[in-house]
């Protein structure tokens, strides 16, 4: 019968992928599990999820993905890193924040860092974040113009930081190089698709009360983020005591920083007073569970600043100090760090790490309305998880299973508005032999 | 030439097996590593390790394994479990410890937990601990004879546990009835090469004064250990000041049960006398940081214990509580958590991670003459870890890449008492896609 399947055909619409999952997570309501539905992507973005049945008698695609035994979720969200200093991965471990920065990563920047260190340590760190599920990550680091550019030609969403910081490097000579260098990247990526700019001042014990000022303004004027270490260490903040009389969350309040444009990262070290007022003033927290640990930077209260309502969004940190950027990893020591430092087991449920991974990550960065979780409309920015592995089963809740026991190896395939860059585990748009030589050869260098 | 090639053969020493490994990880002495080295393996033992130059001039074998990304180690030994139950892993997630006992797991276990629920779980349980580089592990669990006779059959080495608890189950109506099948199990496998049998007392509040003094004399008289929860809530302590007037420790310390032999596990919450006293009584504490953070028990002060020579082996708990049997990822929360506990970065470096995860669980179990390092003469017990994975690269040191960035999917080959067990990331002695049906079987029926 040619001719009823033709009509059939002629009345079906036309998508560009269509994924048949075996479960669906959309993070979009808390907690909602969709069994064995079909997510329809058309030019780039989500155009609708419906159980599969239904897809099947609907749509019709060139590309159709069956993933029986998987979960498929919104891409993950790294809303702190510094990709660029992948290469640095194990060089010195097992040491305080300051003698690591001052002894080991500072000095290594100073002779190493330049453009092709930057462009390579990028290809690398995307290459990883990209097999491991990130589809988004929020950086900070010198030359952030090449790592925005070895993003989008990779097919990653990215927010690069204009770092300021008032220290010379290879990348500028003083805070108004940094600026100037920041604004023209922020023009060069205006209108890109996947490229966004922040304001990254690295810290304020960095960053002096002036260019905070002057950052402020540009941020306001821009409409952009600001990016920024706070409340990292405890000796962060009585340096900040000792010179200033204040802490710095203050400091940052004096000079009208506190807003919902604010990515504060680490936070470890607060009062409760300082956790109201974050809520009051919409800051987004970044909170970087691994780095704070193996730092001993302390434990941020992630619970208790949850349940005040402040936006509590997950990042790696670089690798340098991590040592990988592994939003599987963080997800599950949040929700397992959370319990412990609260006292209270029932505190971050497997549900809101996922929820934290995701569309807090995007809502951090000012995209919450464009990614962060599978509604229709949102962009194709989303992954699938194999949970076929022994060490997965039996699955008694997906969301269960993502958090507690799945590892990022267990990825098969990864979208990026509606892009395949991870195709049943394999990079399609980066060749990871080249990656792996050249930084092979960076290790190399920096060892003699 | 060939009757050249005849002489050379001639003189040559016949192994088993030769390894070629890019870096062989001994873990006896602590850090060391060496480049370009072959291990022999000749009757399931370690014969030799040398430069891989002179294995080539010394030694023939029918099976070499060229591992030239790889690192070789000694294999994990996870010195808690409760193997069964990894057929609940993920069925109640989020709660405290003893609603989590009382209103799950000992409700579901009460209907479901058989002699064949054991065996079932076991082959789970085996099957993901050998792909994920564990070669021995310590067990408590009902029906231990089953766990040892799968453990047996796959090729795995286990320390099964004389399970005592003063509750009845399917396995035993009464404490007597749990130890004269313990000793029946004991009996059985006396001399088998790769099954020993410890008491396992479930922890002081739920086994009475009168048996943990049985158990005592018994393990004075088999010299064998004694395995059990210790220390493991606040709750804990509190009740038994209140019942007994004595911390259970203490408790423990008065029926004589603190020596060489006894396996502690979890200790969360200790004094300083009391982490002295077990330095000085030789106890074995067993770290189970994920399942303490989950449950939200505490933080075990492990810079501490090491600091007064308290040996401190790793363990995973059980997967319901864990939820994964992944000693990868106990080895580096360890290594993490240790030092934000202690409030310094240099706690816990990552080559004492590792020999937490192998010799010193060896020694708590009593088998650190026989496993835990790799060194001639004991059991070729051993894994090889493939560091070329981008999320590795660069690999400035492979101690720091095992700990820090690798993960239990990036463990190719794995050997117990020499024979291959794991080869290019496939099991040898047991089937995955029958293990998976059996155990969604066993969650279809707990489901309904």
């Amino acid at each position: 019968m040619p001719s009823w399947r033709h009509i059939e055909d002629y009345t079906m619409k036309q998508a560009d992928t269509i994924i048949n999952a075996r479960w669906l997570v959309p993070v979009e309501p808390e907690g909602a599990i969709l069994n064995h539905h079909a997510l329809i992507i058309r030019d780039g973005r989500i155009a609708r999820i419906m159980p599969q049945s239904e897809a099947k008698r609907q749509y019709r695609a060139d590309c159709i993905r069956e993933l029986s035994n998987h979960a498929l979720i919104p891409g993950l969200v790294n809303a702190h890193t510094h990709a660029g200093m992948v290469l640095l991965r194990g060089m010195a471990d097992d040491l305080p924040l300051l003698t690591w920065l001052n002894e080991h990563i500072w000095p290594a920047e100073q002779i190493h860092v330049s453009a092709e260190f930057v462009q390579q340590g990028s290809e690398l760190a995307i290459a990883e974040m990209l097999l491991g599920g990130t589809t988004c990550f929020n950086d900070m680091y010198f030359f952030p113009e090449t790592t925005a550019r070895i993003a989008a030609r990779a097919g990653m969403r990215t927010v690069v930081g204009m770092i300021v910081i008032d220290l010379p490097s290879a990348y500028a000579a003083s805070a108004d190089e940094y600026l100037s260098r920041g604004l023209a990247l922020y023009d060069t990526f205006r209108n890109d698709p996947l490229v966004s700019a922040a304001f990254a001042p690295h810290a304020p014990y960095t960053v002096s009360e002036r260019n905070l000022e002057r950052i402020r303004t540009l941020a306001d004027e821009l409409d952009v983020c600001v990016h920024i270490h706070l409340h990292e260490t405890a000796h962060e903040i009585a340096q900040s005591v000792e010179r200033y009389g204040a802490r710095p969350l203050a400091r940052l309040d004096a000079i009208g920083l506190l807003s919902p444009s604010l990515i504060a990262v680490h936070m470890t070290q607060l009062e409760v007073a300082e956790m109201e007022r974050l809520a009051e003033a919409g800051v987004h927290v970044v909170h970087c569970p691994e780095s704070n640990l193996k730092l001993a930077s302390g434990f941020s209260p992630v619970a208790a600043l949850l349940e005040r309502g402040v936006n509590v969004a997950l990042g790696t940190d670089g690798a340098a100090s991590n040592n990988d950027l592994d939003m599987f990893g963080e997800m599950r020591l949040a929700a397992l760090l959370a319990k412990a430092v609260a006292g209270d087991a029932t505190a971050l449920p497997a549900q809101q790490a996922l929820h934290m991974a995701t569309l807090a990550g995007a809502k951090a960065l000012g995209l919450g309305e464009r990614i962060g979780s599978l509604v229709p409309g949102k962009y194709a920015d989303l992954l699938a998880v194999d949970l076929a592995n022994l060490g997965s089963q039996p699955v008694y809740s997906p969301i269960s299973a993502l958090v507690y026991a799945a590892n990022r190896s267990q990825v098969s395939n990864v979208w990026v508005a509606g892009r395949e860059l991870v195709a049943d585990g394999r990079l399609t748009t980066l060749d990871p032999a080249a990656i792996r030589s050249q930084s092979q050869s960076w290790r190399d260098k920096i060892m003699s």
